[in-house]
């Protein structure tokens, strides 16, 4: 039930991001509430007259002072619309020295805040989507054959002629996932993600299980794109090889910066260097090809490899499954259909459809070439860059071959960029995700996803190395669960909706989850102990702990709801009895009955100005002051009479020297004897300018906070008195 | 003149640690002040009837009701005096589960806490005080003579002959500092510890510098008896070799914890290992003696060592300046004075009479009768270990030796974990120290200083590898740092005083003065290389350390002290002008000019109950809103609209999405156009049960608070709600 509200939700507000997410808007009821409460409302006494102009004179049209003031006469606030005030950029920054030097740079690095209404709900015509969209998957090639021989070659440099049977098999699996996927794009025209199409129709469980392997898998596309990405690079200059960590880190860390920055033009960045790519990899097979049938399309036999394992079904399974990364990144359009022109859904699709043909013919073609050259995989060298150096010998077609790959690469993993912090956001508007996510930073990007995928997949390079085999068998695993759960959401969406030919759709659909849930299996199973164990275990935490954050929200959604007040007579009739309700219950301003305390260590200008301004809010005040020993007592008594005794006030003498303690507790004891009060502590608070002299000082306004926090009904108010050295 | 000042209350005060030096009186200025306050603080309209009892029923003597209640009725509170609360030791205990289990644990590893009355004045009869005083003094002799002979015999077994005139020398240096003493305990019998008497004739620099010496001594002497104390182990085991810096750590890690404990009886645990300590050196001797008169006292040439350096000045300096160390805990005794039976400084001076003639005679007695047996030092045993495998090769004599050794090494360290935190406790009364080492702990001991010490001392030990040799060129420079500056202190003393015999009595002190001050000399020089200079960079440091933290406590002190209120007309006349005086300024209820801020994100009943609770308090208040978008802006209104508009409300467009950043400007500019204003800004606060919620969660409240906390006059109060799960 939440479930199907949550999917509707999700379909009416489509896959749009918006800066007020993070301001959800009252249910109904809870309006209904607010709108009860507010009746009951006593407004007797409230003295309407504010002593201050809070429209800082917005009708003058002055400019208000404030610190900045000193400097120049910088606008904090400005009037756009007549009765409200809007800040200026400068109000961004923060008092402190710190934190404005911290903007700056910020500033500097990452380009000045943009304003909400610069969010950009861009369309994208096909050409231009097309190579946006296609980077993830069309790259996957660069690396995808690799993974497949590089188990193959285990059992010999005979074996790598399986390559081509398990070739075949991988595209007839692209094809059928492809058109699975063209049958989701009309049903979810606002947005066919796995999370979604899963959640939608396989319930929340399954739709948590696709997001955490679509989350793994942006984590991973990060890490293997940078390793296959540096490895190309490395190919090329073999002088860079032991740079390989540092240099991922710093590819990671640039395109960390640039996604923070924003970029606003990323569609023109993607078209040049994806088609590119393309072009290369054709130019590359079409010689390659050209030269194998200049010697009758005869096989050079491949290196005599020494077998490291027997061939056996499991090795098969092991390089089907490593082969099938070459699919990663087929479900990027089905994320992105709101951003096509209209009608989108039509043109998502047939965007798609090119997709898949150009990955089948690069992938095949170039299984196929590197069969009919014999080539085996070298750990010195990418695959990609062996075929190259054979098909160009001279001129710069194999530098920029090389060149063309680690762009590609580069900008996959810049797709991950995009989308793994939008898929945080829907998971935090669903409360399944700390709802930090939903917040659009400086530049509205969402930095916290950023950061968090940055140092995701910063962790796992620098853990394995950079080394893209290694990063491999951790991959697969995560797309196919997503893969499979999509295709299966769409097989029990056909069945509940029946539309024209929905047995047929279903059919094509259960076809493409069988398959995929086929690779999946065989990918967990398979290459369990060489990594996959680690995607295997991480799914059902991540699953777990998305349920608890949602849990949590619930819980304190619930706490926090409107609810309207109890009946008239019973609280507001007389005074409330003595251990009447507790105090947190109330909501009515004449429901709230004040008692004042000030703890006070010793009669300075801080506890004095505590004390008046305790005794200048006319509620009753009770002052307590913790003694260490009766001497201390009889002395710190004796000048609160020199003063004049103008507040009652209670000695606690604490002969174990703790003050926190006994005090809590002491107020703890006051509570428990009158529940219904609110007890409101006034702690005088020295505020120091400079950061070294904190540790001179012992920090008990802040303890004694944290000490009362658990307490119900208290109120603790901070008086600062600030010390100007 | 304040340092003649903080000289005198010194005298007054003695060296008596009290709990209550935490809380100082106040000056008699800030007395009048206080009253004239008083006197013009305007009580009128104060509600004197508190809803509560605040006695707890203290005159019906029920146990007041808590959370502890449910569990079992544990009193926490309970009435000694008829007019004061006594906390009991539950009331001790924190709230948290965290802080309950970190208790319990205290409470078993260090015993159950100690009151304030328990402080011990305990004094001492000579017989204990010689052995509870001199175990620091004597148990140098373990190392000085071998330091002396380990830079001897640098260049070669030959020269280790300069042993006998070096020693010598040494002598005469111990008699001089030794009578030099004797004079400084009857002129300053409330304690004669160098700080004091360097800072009291000498300045506040000069007793500051006495007191970095000082501290880095009691570090050093920590390490340093550690590390011989250990040696003496490993020179009886030899196994135990490589567990050096473990076991040097566990031991510094004992004495911390012995130390936390707070040994009450430690004068009899004291007295046993020294005289066992005494006696055994005294059996070597004479053993070592008498096989010495068998051969006619002919010396057994040394083992022909090698050459490393040459025969020159400074090597000779060095040794001498090793050889030193011999003479550290010479002060221990006038630091504690007033702990001596009546007559205190004549019961003093006769016990330091007695040490000194102990340490010469076993002083002088080892080198003669190493050099005697033609000792050279070696890496893998002491020196004191190879005269007893000599003296005593069989029976249990060599055991006991090595044992009471270590011991008495042990009780040297301990030494220092008396008075380092006490030296602290003295520095920070007067304001040179951080005032948290004023604080006693939970038994009565100086957890700050204590827990200080053992760090300092554990990390120095850590680093030299526990290496004696590689540490003494670090010691002898703060030790004869503080003895000059304590001796040249009395040399001023004489001279101001003048009383009977005054020539004599400053001839001799100057005399202890120079010749320590050419020791001081001689180490810092001839050893800067190896070590001291880390001393000689780190005493300045130390002082301008100290002298900054006096500065910022005397400008805190200037900035709290209380000052009478202006006169009559100025401020209480009229209301205040706008852009009147300062917020902060005002002690006075009637001075306090209200207006109430609420923040409110969004409307729940968190918010509500904060604007509730800012309604009760009657005085004007203003309702922000900070909205992203002018859409949320709109929908936030309109609610507002449904509730009634029961407060002002004024809203802020922040199109950069800041929340923190234009509040606080918007405050700052508020209180800029009535800076006499003080404005509370009252934050709900969702208070989470669990810990690992808090990252779900923006914190907002805090940063909110830390933003504000540099504004004057912004008094900030948290509203909690609190979340049960």
């Amino acid at each position: 039930m939440a479930q199907e509200q949550a999917g509707d939700d999700e379909a009416e507000r489509g896959t749009v991001v918006t800066p007020s997410a993070e301001f959800p808007p009252l249910a109904p009821e809870e309006r209904a509430a607010l709108r009860r409460i507010g009746e009951r409302w006593r407004d007797a006494g409230r003295p309407d007259e504010l002593p201050v102009d809070p429209t800082l004179g917005r009708h003058r049209r002055e400019p208000a002072p404030s610190r900045f003031g000193r400097l120049a006469p910088i606008e904090m606030f400005t009037v756009e619309e007549p009765d409200e005030l809007v800040a200026t950029e400068p109000a961004q920054v923060p008092g402190t020295r710190l934190g404005r030097g911290l903007s700056r740079l910020r500033g500097a690095l990452f380009g000045p805040p943009l304003r909400s209404s610069a969010v950009l709900y861009e369309r994208m015509r096909k050409l231009v989507a097309l190579p946006i969209l296609s980077s993830d998957l069309l790259s996957s090639v660069a690396y995808g054959p690799e993974a497949m021989l590089t188990v193959l070659v285990l059992a010999g440099g005979a074996t790598l002629g399986l390559s081509l049977p398990l070739a075949a098999a991988l595209v007839v699996l692209m094809i059928a996932v492809g058109l699975s996927y063209r049958q989701t794009i009309p049903a979810y025209p606002h947005g066919a993600g796995s999370y979604i199409v899963a959640s939608d129709n396989l319930g929340a469980t399954p739709g948590l299980a696709a997001a955490a392997g679509l989350m793994l898998d942006y984590v991973l596309t990060v890490s293997v794109s940078v390793a296959a990405g540096v490895s190309a690079i490395t190919s090329a200059l073999p002088g860079l090889g032991p740079a390989t960590v540092p240099l991922g880190v710093l590819v990671i860390a640039v395109l960390l910066a640039g996604n923070l920055r924003g970029v606003r033009t990323a569609g023109n960045i993607f078209v040049l260097p994806t088609y590119a790519f393309v072009a290369a990899l054709l130019a590359l097979l079409v010689v390659g090809y050209l030269r194998a049938a200049g010697r009758g399309f005869a096989p050079v036999p491949p290196p005599a490899v020494p077998a490291a394992e027997g061939l056996g079904l499991l090795l098969v399974l092991r390089a089907f499954a490593s082969g099938a990364v070459s699919m990663t990144g087929i479900e990027a359009v089905s994320n992105a259909i709101p951003a096509f022109r209209p009608t989108e859904w039509r043109n998502a699709r047939t965007t798609l459809g090119w997709m898949v043909a150009m990955l089948v013919v690069l992938f095949a073609g170039l299984v196929v070439l590197i069969h009919l050259d014999g080539l085996a995989p070298r750990p010195d060298q990418t695959l990609l860059s062996q075929l190259g150096r054979l098909t160009f010998p001279t001129g710069p077609w194999y530098a920029l071959l090389q060149a063309t790959t680690a762009l590609i690469l580069l900008l996959a993993a810049n797709t991950a960029f995009n989308d793994f912090p939008r898929l945080l956001f829907f998971m935090a508007r669903n409360g399944h995700a700390p709802r930090r996510f939903l917040h659009m930073g400086d530049r509205l990007a969402f930095t916290n996803g950023l950061v968090t995928l940055s140092v995701a997949a910063g962790a796992i390079f620098v853990a394995f190395g950079g080394h893209t085999t290694s990063l491999i068998p951790l991959y697969a695993v995560g797309v196919f669960l997503a893969f499979t759960l999509s295709q299966a959401g769409m097989v029990v969406h056909w069945r509940r909706h029946r539309g024209p030919g929905w047995r047929r759709r279903l059919a094509i659909n259960a076809v493409g989850a069988s398959l995929s849930g086929v690779v999946l299996l065989t990918a967990a199973f398979s290459k369990f102990t060489e990594g996959a164990w680690v995607v295997v275990i991480a799914v059902p935490l991540l699953v777990l702990l998305f349920q608890q954050i949602h849990r949590h929200y619930a819980t304190l959604h619930r706490a926090l709801a409107l609810h309207p007040p109890p009946a008239a007579g019973s609280a507001v009739g007389g005074g409330p009895a003595e251990g009447g309700g507790p105090a947190e219950g109330e909501e009515l301003p004449q429901e709230v009955r004040h008692l004042v305390i000030v703890p006070v260590a010793r009669l300075n200008r801080a506890s004095l100005r505590a004390l008046a301004y305790a005794a200048s809010l006319g509620q009753p005040t009770l002052a307590v002051h913790i003694a260490p020993e009766d001497a201390e007592a009889d002395r710190f008594r004796e000048q609160w009479q020199a003063w004049g005794d103008h507040v009652r006030l209670e000695m606690i003498v604490s002969p174990y020297r703790a003050v926190i303690g006994p005090l809590a507790h002491y107020l703890e004891a006051l509570h428990a004897s009158r529940a219904d009060l609110t007890l409101t502590v006034i702690v005088p608070e020295v505020v120091l300018r400079r950061r070294w002299h904190r540790p001179l000082h012992s920090r008990a306004e802040q303890r004694l906070r944290a000490a009362l926090r658990a307490l119900p009904g208290v109120v603790v108010t901070s008086v600062p008195v600030h010390i100007s050295d």
